[in-house]
């Protein structure tokens, strides 16, 4: 376990503003891995890149970009929040395995593998059906592999999920959800997938969105403390980490191109309904990123000793992405024995 | 069964040209339908039907393009080969349900719902794994069905395309493949599919691609005409017609862009290997269009009547182009009963 300290979240996708910086800075956050695209396409997922560079110039005093993990360090002694770009879905790189290297190279450090739907790469939560990994998964993962970019199952469904960790030759991360021994939804994940996630050397982040919550936005500090004392007990704590899924300021129409992309002609709810179509409450101790601190508090008062605590908060985050982020044969990553890291497969490599 | 004579091959992609057209002509095709595209995204179909746009003002004594299948009619009796536009992909159509919509107003009348690999609706046969449809597909069925365009699952795996004739309400179409029980590849059918389409009021078109036929590139006219006799005994000669799968003058960039696409950073051989890594020799009795004829004289010699055989080279397709491609509610299509034709579907619908 490391003794470094940095406070990261794992997952936020809030209405981008100044205001919002300001609010990671209150919450003392080191880090946070923010959501770059849903169902964006490669184009689409550019313009949104365009406009972080806009924003870290504008507010350079806030926060700054993640190309290494050792930006995060940089950032917590500067006072400064470092952005870590993700994707929630594998629509940007399209049917194109060559797009895997261009947006690691554009710093896009994590990608979910599905969005609740069948995707190019593997099934979503909300399908009937779950094929695993396709042909093209199978690349995929490698190619994230080689060049460094997390393999994030957040939204994927069972057995997607239980082969991305197998078939991945690196840990895997589930940025935001929660356990369904908590609350059994087909967005949290059972103890065969945690399992798995933390004898690979994968990390959990547990998720504060009320729908992944068993009392929703009644939730409290102590049951939302409680659940991650009980899924240390299996997975063990340095496999444990925090991913808010924060999304402060954004209007309906978000939260409806979330679920619905241009996928469907009818109104998709997600985990939501047609008598609760629009974004739940916020939980009362975690209004805003401000907040943050809260979970650390929580956290003690759960008996969590300051080591744990310390990781919990975003140690166990940094440790996983300073192996998770460089490439292949680079010097901190896996196979760092002076090839070239490119994973060996049958066939001539097509130009 | 139509008395109407017309002779239609149900699938093409040569590399289009004066000769090529002249030789549908010598062939005596009042209907071709040609692929548009594979793995091609939106854009990139726009791409070809522009090129066809060009096609259709430099050729015009030749070839004119399908809005309807009575332009079929129309082509016959002006001695010029009518172009029926096709996707052997659901890529063009990417994530987004009202480009069905659009592009049938831009004369695609088939699409394919995978290629070989997993799309974002079904399973390709090349895949280890069958979901079946995912919850887009569902979707993108129900719109087919609603526009007219016709679900083709001529490189889908086996379950999807049980689901897709099932979920489909309008019949389904394999336009290029063979019996298993002739040659037994991923690519060819199964006698349930078969049945299947064929209670559905589906239709299947024999493929003459060497790698789906028994004896390959030495098949003889004589074995191809058994094995359409062997299947007229399970489908019943009003299911079935030709899709030749004719690839005339391509080099072998455009086999590799057919199998390969951008997913695969190594050589993947489809239905050939390493060592016949290129296209098939052609068969002897079909080299280009203008052998078409050939076929009706196989027919003819394995005993099929006149009826028969009018409907086997064309007469089976134009019915069922006739039925497929009107919108639903239209007067030729299904529903026609003074509604929208639109599915009804729970939930609101989405501006």
């Amino acid at each position: 376990m490391t003794d470094e300290h940095a406070v990261i979240d794992g997952l936020q996708y809030s209405n981008w503003s100044r205001t919002t910086f300001e609010q990671m800075r209150a919450g003392g956050l080191d880090a946070v891995h923010v959501t770059v695209a849903y169902w964006e396409d490669t184009r689409e997922l550019l313009g949104n890149l365009g406009r972080w560079n806009r924003r870290f110039a504008a507010h350079a005093d806030l926060v700054v970009p993640v190309e290494t993990a050792d930006d995060i360090r940089a950032a917590r002694r500067s006072d400064r929040t470092a952005i870590l770009f993700g994707l929630q879905n594998c629509s940007p790189i399209g049917d194109d395995i060559d797009m895997v290297a261009l947006l690691k190279r554009l710093n896009v450090h994590i990608m979910q593998l599905s969005y609740n739907n069948q995707s190019l790469i593997c099934a979503g939560c909300f399908e009937d059906a779950d094929p695993g990994i396709s042909r093209f998964g199978r690349q995929v993962i490698r190619e994230m592999n080689r060049v460094g970019m997390v393999v994030d199952m957040s939204h994927s469904a069972e057995f997607s999920t239980l082969e991305a960790i197998r078939l991945s030759e690196r840990p895997v991360v589930v940025s935001h959800a929660n356990p369904r021994s908590h609350h059994d939804t087909p967005r949290n994940k059972s103890e065969k997938v945690m399992r798995a996630l933390a004898e690979s050397g994968g990390l959990m982040g547990f998720s504060c969105y009320p729908f992944h919550l068993r009392s929703g936005s009644a939730t409290t500090l102590e049951e939302f403390s409680e659940m991650i004392a009980r899924t240390a007990d299996v997975m063990g704590v340095k496999h444990l980490g925090i991913g808010t899924d924060l999304c402060r300021d954004q209007p309906v129409s978000v939260l409806q191109w979330m679920r619905n992309g241009r996928w469907s002609k009818v109104m998709d709810y997600g985990e939501g309904s047609e008598e609760r179509p629009a974004w739940p409450d916020p939980l009362p101790w975690l209004a805003d990123a401000s907040d943050f601190p809260n979970i650390a508090t929580g956290l003690r008062a759960r008996g969590f000793d300051e080591d744990d605590v310390a990781a919990l908060i975003g140690g166990n985050w940094l440790r996983f992405l300073d192996h998770g982020l460089p490439p292949a044969g680079s010097r901190l990553g896996p196979g760092a024995h002076g090839v070239d890291g490119a994973g060996g497969t049958g066939g001539g490599a097509l130009d």
